[in-house]
């Protein structure tokens, strides 16, 4: 064994049956923890059965240092999200629909166009939580509970196999804490402890049909035992009819079939990220109802917005920095766009641009590097990204008027040849070169331009073969995973 | 509200909506807490999907003092069995093959014969180890680890719903704790650790296909989580291959193909308790191999003997339970016959009886009495049993050399008219009439004539329907349920 590790040489080699035994316990422990979703298919009207999510059966190795780093770089994030999400100037210029993204994305225009209105009420939401990741997923941060829950079943691999002495970085001290279930749900019940009536619930905004309901509960069943907190589940279809506000106090109030109608303190959306979500006018309506409303959104729609891509591209930009993070450290700063990976609007036009026959800078340059590159638009939860070679076929058709909404980032490049074995429900463990995704959890509470508290809440590892681009676990690509802290 | 508690007043009514959430939320965090079993059908290599127990979705209400006499009974049991099973002459007149059940049960004369052949060279179990319930099943007791999730459903739908204050009598203070998993596993944990190596493993007999493996997993996780016990799980079929002695030290080894053999200190049986288990002699001498090893069996062949219906009915006996109980006091041995049913062999004879052509008074009472009995064989698991109207006709045709193995008991007359709510896999709920039987579980570590240690270790409520029968949970007539201590 080296001393330094190599990642070529991950994960060791097992035999046939040792990697046979491991997938069966695997798939048993994943199956009796919780660690599933619902199958595939039309639900029945009660839960009937659940398979296990996809799962790689070894850690991924991360290096030691890379690990704090993020740590310590999610706090400071935690700061910047909240303020970008209290500076409307700024949301306006880049999101907004007279001059931002919002302009040409129908879906950020409507929700930015609501919030508007509602500013021009004079109603805005006095305190905003967010949970968040550092590649800043501001809304229905998921896979929170069942990362904890990954991070749980290769310890028991530990603990049940010793991996078969495979490798001596497979040892629990390698093996970092993960207590997402807890962070995630302190962040809900701080909000909730700062609503005016502590015995009002919080609600969960679901998509019908949510197939990833367990990563769901867990988060539930938490608010429940550890907090007393009670937890309602409503789609936007049910709140439609439900909900309604309080004309004296806005107090959001849910009509449920089951008992008397109850008081939210705290709007947590798992669903609301994509148009998808919102078919109809109604739909928005309803989302506006919720952020007019006296309870704490999780996210806001300004917190929504200031997650968009366009607003990391912006932030890349010269000084825009310092207009949020002027309290920080020179040091700080610096890690923060160390972290970056080289981005740009495809709407950047060169210095001193008047030919509006040229293509505009932002897409020159996605064509000259396509092949180092990803396109992401303002949308969440996977799927839309384009990649590589099918940029410049993309830019060839993308609507001028639109670039706005694309931003250019550069690909990161992963350290070759890491490998997993991944298992999905049923299957036989696949061998397969991989790429890893850390993800940092926090959350902050903050409105009146303040920060009122904020932690951190563990880590997720997603990991998917490298022949597939797409990083939405929920969508079949990528596994759920976990982390050995390795020193390189 | 009376002040008296009314059975046949159970459950408080809800509404169809209230009806429907507690099933949603029940199936729910059954599916997401592994109180599951393995789906119906063949089973795919690496487990795919769960589905959860059948339960019932309201506690069922116990006399506060019949559980606490209960509890009381469980541990003059554990010595009770304890004694039967050391108790040679006792168990070759009771369930030899020369002069008892043996003789006419085929499967009983295997396991009697095996284990006199051992006795004969001079092999004898130093110590056995029994996990038990009341009802004296002493082999493979399962659904502990079941029932211990099940209770927690109910106090989930108490935290979640208050079952929307149907009743005064759900609450927190009348659901008695259950911890089954620590107290089943500290069992096997005790018995581990007075095997000569620590480093052994325990040895889990299992059935090919079982679908109720999550049970029997929550005990391995304990095991391992808890006690850093490995667990390796073997079918009859597997350990004809894998099972050697070590010619010296008669230590117990289990060769495996992912890895060395180990060496075992436990043996834990989820099998063997029934004739199915041992299709062929090879099955058999599989487990007189596990006997004659220095490892613990759980149980040995000796206390699976003693826990025959046919000791039950002899301990019914006058005289018998003094001969075990000797030291105990009036009371207790009092108490432990008045938790009996009225029971007699079908073999019975009348006082001076000499005429060979009339039925004998065992086979006679059980005529006349028949719509108020149960006859019972030696099988364990459920499936076995003849009741009431179908008696006369099943004693017309028992061949007359059989009557030895059957016993006839009185069957409980439970209070009328209580109700549940029963939900399967996908179901709604169903509202039966039900009857429930409690069990208590122990567990005693035996040998050279001494208890060397026992315990309680938690409980088991099954609920069925009427109108079933038969009460074994996985043949799906009845359902996993939990207490409510209510005072009468």
């Amino acid at each position: 064994m080296a001393d330094v590790f190599s990642f070529a040489r991950w994960p060791p080699s097992l035999q046939d049956e040792q990697m046979s035994h491991l997938t069966e316990i695997a798939a048993t422990y994943a199956l009796s923890h919780g660690l599933t979703y619902l199958p595939v298919g039309q639900q029945p009207r009660f839960p009937a059965a659940a398979i296990h999510a996809p799962l790689a059966l070894f850690p991924s190795p991360i290096p030691r240092d890379l690990f704090q780093l993020a740590h310590r770089l999610q706090r400071i994030y935690n700061v910047l999200y909240a303020r970008i999400a209290m500076d409307n100037d700024f949301l306006d210029q880049v999101m907004g629909a007279v001059e931002g993204v919002g302009k040409v994305d129908e879906f950020v225009g409507q929700l930015w166009s609501g919030w508007k209105q509602l500013r021009d009420e004079g109603v805005e939401q006095t305190l905003h939580l967010g949970l968040k990741q550092v590649e800043f997923n501001t809304i229905s941060s998921s896979f929170g509970t069942l990362s904890e829950r990954v991070a749980s079943l290769h310890r028991h691999l530990v603990s049940a196999t010793a991996y078969y002495e495979s490798s001596p970085i497979l040892a629990m001290g390698n093996f970092p804490a993960n207590t997402t279930t807890a962070g995630l749900a302190a962040g809900l019940a701080t909000a909730h402890g700062n609503y005016s009536n502590p015995n009002a619930w919080i609600l969960f905004v679901v998509q019908a049909g949510e197939r990833n309901v367990f990563d769901q509960r867990w988060l539930e069943y938490e608010l429940l035992e550890k907090h007393s907190i009670r937890v309602i589940r409503q789609t936007f279809d049910d709140l439609a009819t439900s909900a309604q506000l309080d004309s004296q106090t806005s107090a959001l109030r849910i009509s449920r079939g089951d008992g008397p109608e109850v008081e939210i303190s705290t709007v947590y959306f798992r669903a609301g990220y994509a148009p998808t979500d919102y078919p109809t006018p109604g739909h928005y309506q309803t989302r506006f109802l919720l952020e007019r409303s006296a309870a704490i959104n999780c996210p806001s729609i300004p917190l929504q917005l200031a997650g968009g891509k366009k607003v990391q591209q912006v932030l890349a930009q010269p000084g825009i920095l310092e207009r949020f993070l002027g309290d920080s450290s020179k040091e700080d700063l610096d890690a923060i766009r160390g972290s970056w990976m080289g981005m740009w609007g495809l709407d950047l036009l060169d210095e001193g641009h008047t030919n509006e026959t040229v293509e505009p800078l932002g897409v020159r340059m996605a064509r000259e590097r396509s092949m180092g590159l990803v396109l992401k638009p303002q949308r969440e939860g996977g799927g839309n990204n384009v990649y590589k070679e099918a940029i410049p076929k993309f830019l060839d058709e993308l609507p001028v008027s639109e670039r706005k909404a694309w931003i250019a980032m550069e690909l990161i490049v992963p350290p070759k040849g890491t490998a997993n074995y991944l298992i999905r429900s049923g299957g036989a463990a696949v061998r397969t070169e991989v790429v890893s995704e850390l993800g940092i959890f926090g959350w902050a509470l903050f409105g009146s331009g303040e920060v009122v508290k904020d932690a951190e809440a563990g880590w997720l590892v997603r990991t998917k073969g490298v022949d597939s681009n797409e990083g939405g676990v929920a969508t079949g690509y990528s596994v759920l995973d976990s982390i050995v802290l390795v020193d390189v």
